[in-house]
Protein backbone atom coordinates (compact mmCIF):
# COMPACT_ATOMS: atom_id res chain seq x y z
CA UNK A 1 0.00 0.00 0.00
CA UNK A 2 1.55 3.32 -0.86
CA UNK A 3 1.26 5.90 1.73
CA UNK A 4 0.03 9.76 0.65
CA UNK A 5 3.24 11.26 0.44
CA UNK A 6 4.07 9.17 -1.98
CA UNK A 7 1.31 9.89 -3.99
CA UNK A 8 1.88 13.30 -3.58
CA UNK A 9 -0.55 14.86 -1.44
CA UNK A 10 1.25 16.31 1.22
CA UNK A 11 1.41 19.67 1.20
CA UNK A 12 4.53 21.99 0.30
CA UNK A 13 4.18 23.59 3.58
CA UNK A 14 4.19 20.20 5.49
CA UNK A 15 7.24 18.96 3.59
CA UNK A 16 8.80 22.78 4.38
CA UNK A 17 8.47 22.29 8.30
CA UNK A 18 9.63 18.87 8.32
CA UNK A 19 13.08 19.74 7.90
CA UNK A 20 12.76 22.54 10.90
CA UNK A 21 10.61 19.25 13.19
CA UNK A 22 13.90 17.23 12.29
CA UNK A 23 16.41 20.32 14.13
CA UNK A 24 14.47 20.99 16.89
CA UNK A 25 13.82 17.15 17.75
CA UNK A 26 17.58 16.50 17.76
CA UNK A 27 18.30 19.69 19.41
CA UNK A 28 15.85 18.54 22.43
CA UNK A 29 17.82 15.19 22.35
CA UNK A 30 21.25 16.87 22.94
CA UNK A 31 19.48 18.25 26.09
CA UNK A 32 18.68 15.15 27.48
CA UNK A 33 14.80 15.12 26.22
CA UNK A 34 13.60 11.17 25.40
CA UNK A 35 9.99 12.24 25.35
CA UNK A 36 8.42 15.26 23.78
CA UNK A 37 4.78 16.91 23.73
CA UNK A 38 3.20 18.44 20.54
CA UNK A 39 2.67 21.29 22.60
CA UNK A 40 6.63 21.77 23.72
CA UNK A 41 7.94 20.89 20.40
CA UNK A 42 5.07 23.74 19.11
CA UNK A 43 6.80 25.86 21.68
CA UNK A 44 10.07 25.81 20.71
CA UNK A 45 9.35 26.51 17.19
CA UNK A 46 6.66 28.85 17.01
CA UNK A 47 4.34 26.27 15.01
CA UNK A 48 0.56 24.97 17.00
CA UNK A 49 0.58 21.83 18.00
CA UNK A 50 -2.41 20.62 16.10
CA UNK A 51 -0.28 22.10 12.73
CA UNK A 52 2.51 19.39 13.87
CA UNK A 53 -0.20 16.56 15.37
CA UNK A 54 -1.33 16.93 11.44
CA UNK A 55 1.74 16.91 10.06
CA UNK A 56 3.47 14.02 11.10
CA UNK A 57 -0.13 12.01 10.79
CA UNK A 58 0.45 12.36 7.17
CA UNK A 59 3.46 10.32 7.80
CA UNK A 60 2.54 7.66 9.47
CA UNK A 61 1.29 6.94 13.38
CA UNK A 62 3.75 8.70 15.58
CA UNK A 63 3.35 9.58 18.77
CA UNK A 64 1.07 8.51 22.28
CA UNK A 65 -1.53 10.40 23.15
CA UNK A 66 -1.59 11.61 26.67
CA UNK A 67 2.14 11.26 26.16
CA UNK A 68 3.99 12.21 23.30
CA UNK A 69 6.95 11.42 21.01
CA UNK A 70 9.86 9.17 21.57
CA UNK A 71 12.70 11.65 20.77
CA UNK A 72 14.84 8.95 19.27
CA UNK A 73 12.13 7.25 17.61
CA UNK A 74 10.80 10.08 15.63
CA UNK A 75 14.41 11.13 15.11
CA UNK A 76 15.06 8.09 13.13
CA UNK A 77 11.40 8.28 11.36
CA UNK A 78 11.54 11.78 10.13
CA UNK A 79 15.22 11.03 8.99
CA UNK A 80 13.95 8.65 6.84
CA UNK A 81 10.80 10.60 5.63
CA UNK A 82 13.66 13.14 4.44
CA UNK A 83 15.45 10.71 2.77
CA UNK A 84 18.37 11.90 4.77
CA UNK A 85 19.05 7.96 5.44
CA UNK A 86 20.80 8.25 1.73
CA UNK A 87 23.77 10.21 2.71
CA UNK A 88 23.51 12.18 -0.63
CA UNK A 89 27.03 13.46 -1.89
CA UNK A 90 26.91 16.86 -2.39
CA UNK A 91 29.21 19.61 -4.58
CA UNK A 92 29.79 23.52 -4.26
CA UNK A 93 30.01 25.61 -7.73
CA UNK A 94 31.37 28.20 -7.05
CA UNK A 95 33.50 28.92 -4.15
CA UNK A 96 32.96 32.45 -3.04
CA UNK A 97 32.54 34.13 0.41
CA UNK A 98 28.64 32.07 0.82
CA UNK A 99 30.12 28.67 -1.35
CA UNK A 100 32.88 28.85 1.49
CA UNK A 101 30.61 29.24 4.06
CA UNK A 102 28.52 26.56 3.18
CA UNK A 103 31.23 24.25 2.44
CA UNK A 104 32.16 25.01 6.12
CA UNK A 105 28.58 24.05 7.79
CA UNK A 106 28.47 21.68 10.44
CA UNK A 107 24.74 21.85 9.87
CA UNK A 108 25.05 19.80 6.89
CA UNK A 109 27.39 16.71 8.04
CA UNK A 110 24.97 16.41 10.84
CA UNK A 111 22.42 16.10 8.32
CA UNK A 112 24.23 12.93 6.95
CA UNK A 113 25.08 15.06 3.71
CA UNK A 114 28.42 14.59 2.48
CA UNK A 115 30.65 17.31 0.78
CA UNK A 116 32.71 15.32 -1.76
CA UNK A 117 33.45 18.06 -4.20
CA UNK A 118 34.04 21.61 -4.92
CA UNK A 119 34.42 23.44 -8.10
CA UNK A 120 35.54 27.26 -9.28
CA UNK A 121 37.04 28.86 -12.23
CA UNK A 122 39.73 31.13 -10.52
CA UNK A 123 43.42 30.14 -10.37
CA UNK A 124 43.83 31.18 -6.98
CA UNK A 125 40.86 29.44 -5.62
CA UNK A 126 41.57 26.07 -6.96
CA UNK A 127 43.84 23.95 -5.35
CA UNK A 128 42.68 25.23 -1.61
CA UNK A 129 41.11 22.54 0.88
CA UNK A 130 38.18 22.81 3.37
CA UNK A 131 37.53 19.68 5.00
CA UNK A 132 40.28 17.71 3.34
CA UNK A 133 37.99 18.07 -0.12
CA UNK A 134 40.30 20.38 -2.32
CA UNK A 135 38.79 23.04 -4.87
CA UNK A 136 39.06 21.85 -8.78
CA UNK A 137 38.59 23.45 -11.89
CA UNK A 138 35.43 23.50 -13.40
CA UNK A 139 36.50 22.13 -16.17
CA UNK A 140 36.97 18.59 -14.43
CA UNK A 141 33.02 18.84 -13.02
CA UNK A 142 31.72 16.12 -15.74
CA UNK A 143 34.83 13.47 -14.88
CA UNK A 144 34.60 14.40 -11.05
CA UNK A 145 31.11 13.61 -10.81
CA UNK A 146 30.69 10.48 -12.21
CA UNK A 147 33.53 9.00 -10.24
CA UNK A 148 32.42 10.66 -7.08
CA UNK A 149 28.34 10.05 -7.91
CA UNK A 150 27.06 13.36 -6.62
CA UNK A 151 23.67 13.63 -6.24
CA UNK A 152 23.23 17.07 -5.14
CA UNK A 153 25.04 20.50 -7.03
CA UNK A 154 24.76 23.35 -5.13
CA UNK A 155 25.16 26.73 -7.33
CA UNK A 156 26.60 29.72 -5.68
CA UNK A 157 28.02 31.30 -8.60
CA UNK A 158 26.99 34.72 -10.24
CA UNK A 159 23.89 34.88 -11.83
CA UNK A 160 25.22 35.43 -15.02
CA UNK A 161 26.78 31.89 -15.02
CA UNK A 162 24.38 29.94 -12.67
CA UNK A 163 22.78 28.12 -16.68
CA UNK A 164 26.04 27.65 -17.24
CA UNK A 165 26.88 25.67 -14.14
CA UNK A 166 23.47 23.74 -14.33
CA UNK A 167 23.49 22.49 -17.64
CA UNK A 168 27.02 21.10 -16.78
CA UNK A 169 25.68 19.95 -14.01
CA UNK A 170 22.78 18.36 -15.99
CA UNK A 171 24.88 16.94 -18.50
CA UNK A 172 26.96 15.08 -15.61
CA UNK A 173 23.76 13.59 -14.02
CA UNK A 174 23.01 15.74 -11.22
CA UNK A 175 20.06 14.74 -9.47
CA UNK A 176 18.96 17.87 -7.25
CA UNK A 177 20.40 21.75 -7.60
CA UNK A 178 19.89 24.09 -4.51
CA UNK A 179 20.39 27.22 -6.72
CA UNK A 180 21.81 30.21 -4.77
CA UNK A 181 21.77 32.32 -7.83
CA UNK A 182 19.09 35.16 -7.99
CA UNK A 183 17.50 33.65 -11.16
CA UNK A 184 15.67 30.88 -12.34
CA UNK A 185 17.57 28.16 -14.09
CA UNK A 186 16.51 25.91 -16.60
CA UNK A 187 16.56 22.09 -16.24
CA UNK A 188 14.63 19.18 -17.73
CA UNK A 189 12.16 17.55 -15.49
CA UNK A 190 13.90 14.69 -13.87
CA UNK A 191 16.54 17.14 -11.96
CA UNK A 192 14.95 18.76 -8.53
CA UNK A 193 15.56 22.28 -8.40
CA UNK A 194 15.39 24.52 -4.77
CA UNK A 195 16.32 28.27 -5.45
CA UNK A 196 17.79 29.27 -2.24
CA UNK A 197 17.04 33.86 -2.05
CA UNK A 198 18.60 34.87 0.67
CA UNK A 199 17.34 38.52 0.23
CA UNK A 200 13.83 37.19 0.74
CA UNK A 201 14.08 36.64 4.62
CA UNK A 202 15.75 40.15 5.14
CA UNK A 203 13.24 41.64 2.98
CA UNK A 204 10.81 40.34 4.66
CA UNK A 205 11.66 41.28 7.63
CA UNK A 206 11.85 45.27 5.99
CA UNK A 207 8.12 44.52 5.40
CA UNK A 208 6.84 43.99 8.85
CA UNK A 209 9.04 46.94 10.54
CA UNK A 210 8.33 49.33 7.64
CA UNK A 211 4.31 48.70 8.69
CA UNK A 212 5.45 48.99 12.56
CA UNK A 213 6.58 52.28 11.74
CA UNK A 214 3.28 53.20 9.67
CA UNK A 215 1.14 52.03 12.84
CA UNK A 216 3.88 53.72 16.13
CA UNK B 1 -8.17 54.91 4.06
CA UNK B 2 -5.99 52.31 5.18
CA UNK B 3 -5.13 49.45 2.86
CA UNK B 4 -5.73 46.31 2.99
CA UNK B 5 -2.24 44.89 4.25
CA UNK B 6 -2.31 47.43 7.22
CA UNK B 7 -5.35 45.52 8.27
CA UNK B 8 -2.64 42.22 8.03
CA UNK B 9 -5.02 40.54 6.12
CA UNK B 10 -2.15 39.45 3.52
CA UNK B 11 -1.16 35.94 3.54
CA UNK B 12 3.08 35.13 4.49
CA UNK B 13 2.88 33.38 1.38
CA UNK B 14 2.25 36.36 -0.79
CA UNK B 15 4.65 38.89 1.41
CA UNK B 16 7.20 36.03 1.03
CA UNK B 17 6.73 36.34 -2.89
CA UNK B 18 7.27 40.02 -2.63
CA UNK B 19 10.73 40.24 -2.74
CA UNK B 20 11.18 37.82 -5.20
CA UNK B 21 8.91 40.15 -7.74
CA UNK B 22 11.36 42.69 -6.37
CA UNK B 23 14.10 40.81 -7.51
CA UNK B 24 13.34 39.77 -10.69
CA UNK B 25 12.05 43.20 -11.77
CA UNK B 26 15.14 44.72 -11.08
CA UNK B 27 16.94 41.53 -13.02
CA UNK B 28 14.50 42.41 -15.76
CA UNK B 29 15.28 45.86 -15.88
CA UNK B 30 18.77 45.24 -16.28
CA UNK B 31 18.38 43.73 -19.10
CA UNK B 32 16.36 46.30 -20.47
CA UNK B 33 13.04 45.62 -20.43
CA UNK B 34 10.62 48.15 -19.86
CA UNK B 35 6.95 46.78 -19.67
CA UNK B 36 6.47 42.60 -18.59
CA UNK B 37 3.36 40.81 -18.69
CA UNK B 38 2.27 38.86 -15.69
CA UNK B 39 2.53 35.63 -17.97
CA UNK B 40 6.46 36.61 -18.78
CA UNK B 41 7.28 37.65 -15.11
CA UNK B 42 5.13 33.88 -13.70
CA UNK B 43 7.92 32.38 -16.40
CA UNK B 44 10.90 33.67 -14.50
CA UNK B 45 9.75 33.31 -11.48
CA UNK B 46 7.70 29.49 -11.81
CA UNK B 47 4.82 30.58 -10.52
CA UNK B 48 1.46 31.37 -12.17
CA UNK B 49 0.30 34.62 -13.96
CA UNK B 50 -3.23 34.23 -11.85
CA UNK B 51 -1.08 34.30 -8.90
CA UNK B 52 1.19 37.28 -9.56
CA UNK B 53 -2.01 39.12 -10.24
CA UNK B 54 -3.61 38.54 -7.32
CA UNK B 55 -0.86 38.73 -4.76
CA UNK B 56 0.14 42.38 -6.71
CA UNK B 57 -4.00 43.56 -6.36
CA UNK B 58 -3.77 43.02 -2.49
CA UNK B 59 -1.59 45.93 -2.61
CA UNK B 60 -2.96 48.41 -5.41
CA UNK B 61 -3.94 49.15 -9.04
CA UNK B 62 -0.48 48.29 -10.98
CA UNK B 63 -0.01 47.68 -14.45
CA UNK B 64 -2.35 47.87 -17.54
CA UNK B 65 -5.01 45.23 -18.65
CA UNK B 66 -3.50 43.50 -22.16
CA UNK B 67 -0.02 45.24 -21.88
CA UNK B 68 1.33 45.03 -18.86
CA UNK B 69 3.31 46.21 -15.85
CA UNK B 70 5.93 49.23 -16.21
CA UNK B 71 8.70 47.94 -14.52
CA UNK B 72 10.00 51.07 -13.39
CA UNK B 73 7.02 51.66 -11.77
CA UNK B 74 6.38 48.37 -10.81
CA UNK B 75 10.04 48.03 -9.11
CA UNK B 76 9.34 51.54 -7.29
CA UNK B 77 6.26 50.72 -5.78
CA UNK B 78 7.44 46.68 -4.69
CA UNK B 79 10.22 48.31 -2.84
CA UNK B 80 7.58 51.04 -0.99
CA UNK B 81 5.45 47.89 0.14
CA UNK B 82 8.73 46.24 1.15
CA UNK B 83 9.62 49.47 2.70
CA UNK B 84 13.24 49.17 1.20
CA UNK B 85 13.22 52.95 1.17
CA UNK B 86 13.57 53.26 4.69
CA UNK B 87 17.28 52.27 3.98
CA UNK B 88 17.36 50.01 7.36
CA UNK B 89 21.00 49.97 8.92
CA UNK B 90 21.91 46.50 9.77
CA UNK B 91 24.94 44.86 12.27
CA UNK B 92 26.14 41.57 11.55
CA UNK B 93 26.49 39.98 14.80
CA UNK B 94 28.91 36.59 14.53
CA UNK B 95 31.79 37.63 11.76
CA UNK B 96 32.34 33.89 11.18
CA UNK B 97 31.86 32.30 7.74
CA UNK B 98 28.64 32.70 7.38
CA UNK B 99 28.71 36.41 9.02
CA UNK B 100 30.88 36.89 6.67
CA UNK B 101 29.62 35.94 3.34
CA UNK B 102 26.43 37.99 4.59
CA UNK B 103 28.74 41.11 4.83
CA UNK B 104 29.77 40.82 1.77
CA UNK B 105 26.66 40.14 -0.30
CA UNK B 106 26.18 42.36 -2.33
CA UNK B 107 22.20 41.73 -2.54
CA UNK B 108 21.83 43.62 0.05
CA UNK B 109 23.63 46.58 -1.02
CA UNK B 110 21.18 46.82 -3.81
CA UNK B 111 17.99 46.23 -1.89
CA UNK B 112 19.48 49.74 0.56
CA UNK B 113 20.28 48.01 3.49
CA UNK B 114 23.57 49.36 4.70
CA UNK B 115 25.69 46.97 6.87
CA UNK B 116 26.93 49.54 9.39
CA UNK B 117 28.31 47.44 12.27
CA UNK B 118 29.73 43.67 12.77
CA UNK B 119 30.86 42.61 15.92
CA UNK B 120 32.40 39.33 17.08
CA UNK B 121 33.98 37.90 20.29
CA UNK B 122 37.29 36.73 18.85
CA UNK B 123 40.20 38.85 19.10
CA UNK B 124 41.74 37.80 15.56
CA UNK B 125 38.43 39.13 13.94
CA UNK B 126 37.86 42.33 15.79
CA UNK B 127 39.71 44.85 13.91
CA UNK B 128 39.05 43.44 10.60
CA UNK B 129 36.99 45.51 7.60
CA UNK B 130 34.31 44.81 5.45
CA UNK B 131 33.36 46.99 2.85
CA UNK B 132 34.89 49.61 4.60
CA UNK B 133 33.24 48.63 8.32
CA UNK B 134 35.20 47.42 11.30
CA UNK B 135 34.72 44.25 13.39
CA UNK B 136 34.05 45.50 16.99
CA UNK B 137 33.79 43.42 20.45
CA UNK B 138 30.50 42.14 21.56
CA UNK B 139 31.22 44.40 24.33
CA UNK B 140 30.36 47.67 22.21
CA UNK B 141 27.22 46.50 21.14
CA UNK B 142 24.87 48.70 23.41
CA UNK B 143 27.20 51.70 22.55
CA UNK B 144 27.78 51.41 18.82
CA UNK B 145 23.90 50.34 18.47
CA UNK B 146 22.54 53.48 19.70
CA UNK B 147 24.85 55.88 18.35
CA UNK B 148 24.72 54.20 14.63
CA UNK B 149 20.89 53.92 15.23
CA UNK B 150 21.00 50.20 13.81
CA UNK B 151 17.57 48.73 13.20
CA UNK B 152 17.81 44.98 12.25
CA UNK B 153 20.37 42.67 13.87
CA UNK B 154 21.61 39.57 11.62
CA UNK B 155 22.60 36.95 14.31
CA UNK B 156 25.25 34.53 12.83
CA UNK B 157 26.69 33.36 16.20
CA UNK B 158 27.26 29.00 17.51
CA UNK B 159 23.08 28.30 18.63
CA UNK B 160 24.38 28.51 22.11
CA UNK B 161 25.38 32.32 22.26
CA UNK B 162 22.44 33.03 20.24
CA UNK B 163 19.65 34.16 23.17
CA UNK B 164 22.36 36.10 24.96
CA UNK B 165 23.08 37.99 21.41
CA UNK B 166 19.44 38.29 21.09
CA UNK B 167 18.79 39.65 24.82
CA UNK B 168 21.72 42.24 23.92
CA UNK B 169 20.34 43.41 20.48
CA UNK B 170 16.86 43.97 22.57
CA UNK B 171 18.14 45.82 25.67
CA UNK B 172 20.36 48.27 22.68
CA UNK B 173 16.97 48.90 21.35
CA UNK B 174 17.09 46.77 17.70
CA UNK B 175 13.91 46.82 16.18
CA UNK B 176 14.27 43.49 14.20
CA UNK B 177 16.37 40.28 14.27
CA UNK B 178 17.29 38.05 11.54
CA UNK B 179 18.21 34.69 13.01
CA UNK B 180 20.17 32.10 11.55
CA UNK B 181 21.10 30.27 14.76
CA UNK B 182 19.34 27.24 14.42
CA UNK B 183 16.96 27.51 17.55
CA UNK B 184 14.14 29.25 18.50
CA UNK B 185 14.95 32.95 20.54
CA UNK B 186 12.60 34.85 22.49
CA UNK B 187 12.10 38.72 22.37
CA UNK B 188 9.55 40.77 23.41
CA UNK B 189 6.40 41.23 21.27
CA UNK B 190 7.75 44.75 19.56
CA UNK B 191 10.42 42.99 18.22
CA UNK B 192 10.09 41.17 14.59
CA UNK B 193 12.07 37.97 13.97
CA UNK B 194 12.37 36.38 10.79
CA UNK B 195 14.25 32.60 11.35
CA UNK B 196 16.80 31.67 8.45
CA UNK B 197 17.34 27.74 8.35
CA UNK B 198 19.64 27.02 5.48
CA UNK B 199 19.54 23.15 6.10
CA UNK B 200 16.08 23.18 4.98
CA UNK B 201 16.23 23.79 1.53
CA UNK B 202 18.70 20.94 1.06
CA UNK B 203 16.47 18.85 3.30
CA UNK B 204 13.58 19.68 0.98
CA UNK B 205 15.72 18.80 -1.85
CA UNK B 206 16.96 15.17 0.13
CA UNK B 207 13.00 14.57 0.58
CA UNK B 208 11.94 14.87 -3.41
CA UNK B 209 15.46 12.87 -4.75
CA UNK B 210 14.11 10.27 -1.81
CA UNK B 211 10.71 9.69 -3.19
CA UNK B 212 12.10 9.75 -6.98
CA UNK B 213 14.08 6.87 -6.31
CA UNK B 214 11.03 5.17 -4.56
CA UNK B 215 9.66 5.89 -7.97
CA UNK B 216 12.62 4.97 -10.26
Amino acid sequence: MKNSYEKNVISKATIDRLPLYFRTLRLSQVEGIEIISSEELGQRLGITPEQIRKDLASFGQFGKKGVGYYIKELISNVGKILGLDNHWHIAVIGVGHLGWALAHSRNFDSLGFKLVAMFDTDPNKIGQCIKGVEVLSLECLKEVMQEQTIHIGIITVPEFYAQGVADKLVAAGVRGIWNFAPMKINVPDTVRVINEDLSVGLSSLSFYLARQTEID
